[in-house]
């Protein structure tokens, strides 16, 4: 089958074996992929990575010991646990140290025309949900994982207008909360008017959402959160950044590590006709899978919101 | 009146004026000070300070619109909000961005004959507490504001065996959670234990605190913070120190600025007779106000664990 693959700072496409299912997992076939930042990341070596990338998907179910999942289309969790640990047994599988990571670490992405992942990661799809806002359930996943972590406050600004920072307000106003979006792109901006999300004007924020995946940045944006303010951040940096802990102390900020969020509550977000609209801008521009490396290129492009890949 | 004066990063014994009270303060006659690692920063500079410093003491109350409190022996919280800005309306006075702070900022500090304080900021001391006891009040507040902060776990790791890794390891364990303690001083360790308070073992913890004052440890600080852990940081530094952000999004780490915290509290610990014997060791030299140089430099020097000045 052909797949996407990684090596030591080089993208390829190439045939490789189709993958084989073990018990309790799913061989699944692509539908449609998204192309994410960690993807770009692996690329220029973050990790060691090596082989096929791809996390952001909607596949059809092929094969399954699960009777009930063959031939719907589904979307996935990413984190692969052991099942067995301390932090496995406490509920927190995600955190596993021995997880695999769909396409990111010790399992094959999805960018491949063939992949697999156990049942219990595999959230069906309804009809109502197309396979190009399904693809962003886990990048919404990760916005709305943030309210589970910790109270979300009245305002809240989200810094970046990229497609993280874009994913990320779209999420946070659906918990009801009033959000402001800060970036250098006015249209992107712009296709956040149906969901009333508007531009920043400035100000303190008892919540601000970094998704600039500038670490250099990371100091000015502490400039915005209030005193006894939340600033949560979302991007994983291949240098470690200069924050100024004084300030954090002084002013008693609680900077608070976000990562992957509950799928079912995306889902529920992408049968909203309103974050539909917002999505379908988000996306830009679809490659058969044949033109990978093309979408790769492109997805780079400074500016660029979510590229994807069909199968 | 005599009181230290530091100034362009030199300190001296001088005649000074004596301050006077203004309406809704108290005029207060020094006991005891405390030399905290904060008022050597200011030496060396921090917040470009010149005055007179110190916030740490057991003073009596000489003159004050308040009968009740005249000649009572009392402690006092240091900072001294504005009143009447938003934050102090919201009850976060602490955080007033027009806030003046005892020997720090706007105020003049206690390392004096007589200093003066706003009524509202005194807790008188029962006669069953030491005025060498009572002037660790402060730093003992600021342990215990971490449990003001957030829910505080089972078990704790506090790094840094100086006097503020002692006393804050002392709060953390009267809130009942099992307290260990890193450091190099076996000496400062063995403290502790009246309190059940042991040297770390190892492993991963749901809380660690960040005692040491070091900007270069946190990187190994936060290796021991289990994940969806969290990190106190009570420590102040000149400069911004590194800090790997993305394992703190990888593994959802929560890190809290910790500052000042409740003397009520505080002062309840001070009766306690085990708590009582901890801060005897912590206690180490008392020098009359007239040698307050030498006290300073003595404060100074490596592994030195709490200094006080007489009055």
């Amino acid at each position: 089958m052909k797949a996407l693959w990684f090596e030591l700072g080089e993208a390829s496409l190439r045939e490789v074996p189709m993958p084989v299912r073990t018990s309790g997992e799913s061989l699944l076939k692509l539908r449609v992929a998204g192309i994410c930042n960690t993807d770009l990341e692996l690329l220029k070596g973050y990790m060691g990575f090596a082989g096929v990338p791809g996390h952001e998907f909607v596949a059809t179910v092929m094969d399954s010991d699960n009777a009930d999942l063959v031939g719907r289309r589904v979307v996935g969790e990413i984190n692969i646990p052991c099942g067995s640990c301390r932090l496995c047994h406490a509920g927190m599988g995600n955190h596993c140290p021995a997880r695999r990571v769909l396409g990111i670490s010790g399992h094959p992405g999805c960018l491949a025309e063939y992949f697999t992942l156990p049942d219990r990661n595999l959230h069906p799809l309804d009809d109502g949900v197309s396979d190009y806002d399904g693809v962003l359930a886990e990048p919404l996943a990760a916005g709305l994982r943030i309210a589970d972590q910790t109270p979300v406050p009245d305002s809240i600004l989200v810094v970046g207008d990229g497609k993280l920072g874009l994913l990320t307000a779209a999420a946070l106003r659906r918990t009801g909360s009033r959000v402001w979006l800060a970036g250098h792109h006015e249209d992107h901006i712009e296709m956040l008017r149906p969901l009333e999300i508007y531009r920043d004007h400035g100000g303190l924020f008892p919540m601000v959402v970094d998704c600039t995946g500038n670490p250099d940045a990371l100091d000015d944006i502490l400039d915005r959160v209030e005193p006894q303010g939340k600033l949560v951040v979302k991007s994983t940096y291949a240098q470690s950044p200069a924050v100024d802990l004084s300030r954090v102390v002084v002013r008693e900020i609680t900077i608070i590590g976000s990562r992957c969020g509950p799928f079912a509550k995306a889902i529920e977000l992408l049968r909203n006709p309103d974050v539909s609209k917002v999505l379908a801008n988000v996306r830009q521009e679809v490659f058969p899978l044949e033109e990978a490396l093309a979408a790769l290129r492109v997805a780079a492009e400074k500016g660029k919101l979510k590229i994807m890949v069909e199968n």
